[in-house]
């Protein structure tokens, strides 16, 4: 595993998944080298922003050249960590732990969603992606079983906190979730909250403060 | 509106929303001041950051009594400009649009959703947390109707473009995407990507680099 020496930012940690993502369908295109100006274009980013990015972990290119794309691919999945080949469970299975059952892209970056588990009998049983949904009363069992790693919550509220100790008790060492509270869990167990209001609340300042002007820095893309 | 001097950074309009909804639920249990510290262990955000966010537009508190919940509520509403009340139209009613359609938290900010659109007769007619399914066909024409100020596209990749110009062309100002890929459109409208899969490249960079380490950082709960 490469060393760093600083502590790379979480605003570079986020975009570092976009990079990998974009040179991933470059590789699949037969491309070797990209400049940043080309990839800035892909993604709607300045060359100048992903050029600080990349530096922050030592990836300098060529000068007048550009990237090796399978070098740089190689790099990001070893700061990520993405060569684990996370196993990924995830817990409720309403409308959106469905769709995220599907989602493409967790597959393409290497997670493996291999549990999911639900309290409703019209749910338990049905094929979603390929995985068996689970009782939820067996979801200790699955994780350990699999070797589930991470975990994803998209239950109730009211539950998710039972959810998650019982993910905790299990194994997992990193929790997901998109329930609307604060999780209580130990201090080795990451917790990453989603909140899907963020991006709507963001579209609302700016067009509230920002109209008219283009909103490049804004559109993760 | 509120006029700011400063730019006021990306990652404090993503922190905006959580403490506005954290204030309401304050409001509603009658509680009229709090303090950075009380604040901070609801969010999980150190009273510190939160100070120093609320310094970024003018709200100082009062020294050793706390935030005042009203106007504190009532500024964060004013920069975030949710005072607008949007109104909101979802293209795709797959599980991910599905799940939107009924997420609870838009709707405590002020976001109404006041269209469905999708192509599948399966769905076409159906009530989806309030509001009846239309053809696509018909979204322009809902678009102006309602006044919709905002679009969300959760369709396949492969029509999101259409989707966009046609928002676009109906007059629509603000885009939030969840599909994999750059939308084109006119300067004068804001684009938002969603990347469901940022957060669990979190994870999986704080797992494989700080592990033994609380995230308390990258908890943004």
């Amino acid at each position: 595993m490469m060393k760093h020496k600083k502590a790379i930012s979480d605003a570079v940690i986020e975009r570092l998944p976009l990079y990998y993502r974009d040179l991933l369908l470059l590789k699949d295109a037969g491309i070797d080298i990209i400049s940043s100006e080309r990839l800035g274009e892909r993604l709607g980013i300045t060359p100048e922003q992903i050029r600080k990015d990349l530096t922050c972990f030592g990836a300098f290119g060529k000068k007048g050249v550009g990237y090796y794309v399978n070098e740089l691919c190689q790099q990001i999945v070893e700061i990520i960590g993405l060569q684990q080949h996370w196993k990924v469970g995830i817990a409720g299975i309403g409308h959106l732990g469905w769709a995220l059952a599907n989602y493409k892209t967790f597959e393409r970056l290497g997670f493996r969603t291999t549990g999911l588990f639900d309290v409703d009998h019209r749910i338990i049983g049905q094929n979603v992606g390929g995985v068996i949904v689970t009782p939820i009363a067996d979801m200790a069992a699955v994780i350990a079983r699999e070797g589930i790693q991470i975990g994803i919550i998209t239950t109730p509220a009211a539950v998710a906190q039972q959810v998650a100790d019982e993910m905790v008790k299990a194994g997992i060492k990193g929790i997901l979730s998109f329930a609307p509270l604060r999780l209580t869990v130990p201090d080795n167990i990451f917790v990453f909250r989603e909140d899907l209001s963020i991006g709507l609340s963001r579209i609302s300042y700016y067009l509230t403060n920002c109209s008219g002007k283009a909103m490049t820095d804004a559109d993760r893309t």
